[in-house]
């Protein structure tokens, strides 16, 4: 499973008062302990109401780098901030997202691939968010097909069928879970499938009981790749338990313990 | 979910007793809490090296009826325990269960369809279990067919590709919830398809996170039906979350308690 760590996000109030304050300490931490918790990548997203987002995304991957090298997923939904952004993020990246219009796929890949960079793809266009299994699949092939044309890796493409709230849109975690396996369909080897996990549960009750159960059955059906919250531990035991009843490890009495990076590794 | 309780079992020590001492205020509260947890239906299994095996299934499954209507699963391996049980029961009943060879198929149909009774049918034959899923299609479409030939509604059929332990067949869990999905294309309706849940987790660590991982999963991929334990809260949270995500149901704040029945009731 390839995490994506969500905390780095101006939603939180930690981290808008961190950027308000140029508060580096707070950023390294939430990034040194992401990755320690077992995220492969780390999502970057300013938040709303920040008069100069490029500069504070800046600032955001600049100060991640000082303590993980894992690829910083640049999540903004303006084109003028990624495009600023993207060619001066050291290290590895993942454009965090692109719609899936001809017209915006073209521009996004060819950032993406000049820059050696991972693309997250949404299954929306100029018409919303599709109402159904198969747009989403139609959208999803689109962009897999944008993305080969341009000469990208399917190891670096992303795409996200867009899970909402299933308080507002029931019918919505089905058929996001069947497009993700349809779409697994498409290429060989086939793209990675995200979805932005706490964005199903907006407004609900018992909100980490209904992730951690997506995410099971999400994977099931073959998504490989999540934005989450690494630190939910019961969230982290439950991925390393379907990867388990996947057949994708084996068995030992201490399978989940084996599973936890210990505190501090793959940081500097 | 139909959820099908396993807590009148032999195998656990209070139940042992029990029947030793022909205790049936056990077993009338083993049956009415987990009717009012939300189990359909009652599995009844006395348990190995019990001397009159049909004597004891017979006195269980009375004293069951003085506090429930819902089906009782006669579990029991042997088809002279079965055939003589299964008539004496009064109400709604289930065998549990038969093998997938057509000569040990036909008897047990035909006692099932004499009796308006249900039939688990096990993808097993004289080859043992399967080492993929292939082989459990094929076992459990013969059960369909034989079912289908013989009278009985698929309503009344319950396929069980056979879980086995994952710490000791890695692969299973996969290849079982492949031939779910594959069984409930065989017929229209489908029978139910149905496993014995802890037998998932036998001998293993964390074997509740186990257990609720792979039911979601299974779900996900069509499995209806459960040999389970439905006195584990946690567990039959899940499930009802599960339900919700699978667009069973529709969300409300008090999903969770909305589906938990209140004690007490279901039970005379």
């Amino acid at each position: 499973m390839y995490v994506i760590g969500e905390r780095i996000n101006g939603m939180f109030q930690n981290v808008k008062d961190a950027i308000r304050q140029q508060d580096a300490q707070v950023i390294r931490d939430l990034a040194a302990r992401q990755v320690a918790a077992g995220a492969k990548a780390l999502d970057v997203n300013v938040g709303p109401a920040v008069s100069d987002a490029t500069g504070a995304m800046l600032w955001l991957a600049k100060t991640i780098r000082e303590v993980t090298d894992v690829p910083v997923s640049i999540d903004t939904a303006k084109w003028s901030v990624m495009s600023a952004v993207v060619p001066q993020v050291p290290g590895e990246k993942i454009l965090n997202s692109s719609k899936a219009d001809a017209d915006i796929l073209s521009k996004y890949v060819q950032l993406a691939v000049e820059n050696g960079a991972g693309l997250i793809a949404l299954t929306i266009d100029a018409d919303g968010v599709p109402g159904n299994a198969d747009k989403r699949v139609e959208l999803g092939a689109q962009a897999i097909t944008f993305a080969m044309e341009g000469g990208m890796d399917m190891d670096k493409l992303f795409v996200d069928p867009i899970i909402l709230p299933v308080n507002v849109a029931p019918k919505n975690p089905a058929d996001c879970m069947a497009a993700v396996a349809q779409l697994r369909m498409f290429a060989d080897p086939p793209p990675h499938l995200v979805i932005g996990l706490s964005n199903l549960s907006q407004r609900c009750t018992n909100r980490q009981l209904i992730n951690r159960t997506y995410l099971t059955m999400a994977m099931s059906h073959g998504l490989d790749a999540a934005i989450l919250d690494p630190l939910d531990r019961e969230l982290m035991d439950v991925v390393t338990t379907t990867e388990l009843l996947l057949g994708k490890m084996i068995y030992c009495d201490s399978f989940l313990e084996a599973a936890r990076p210990a505190q501090g590794q793959g940081v500097s």
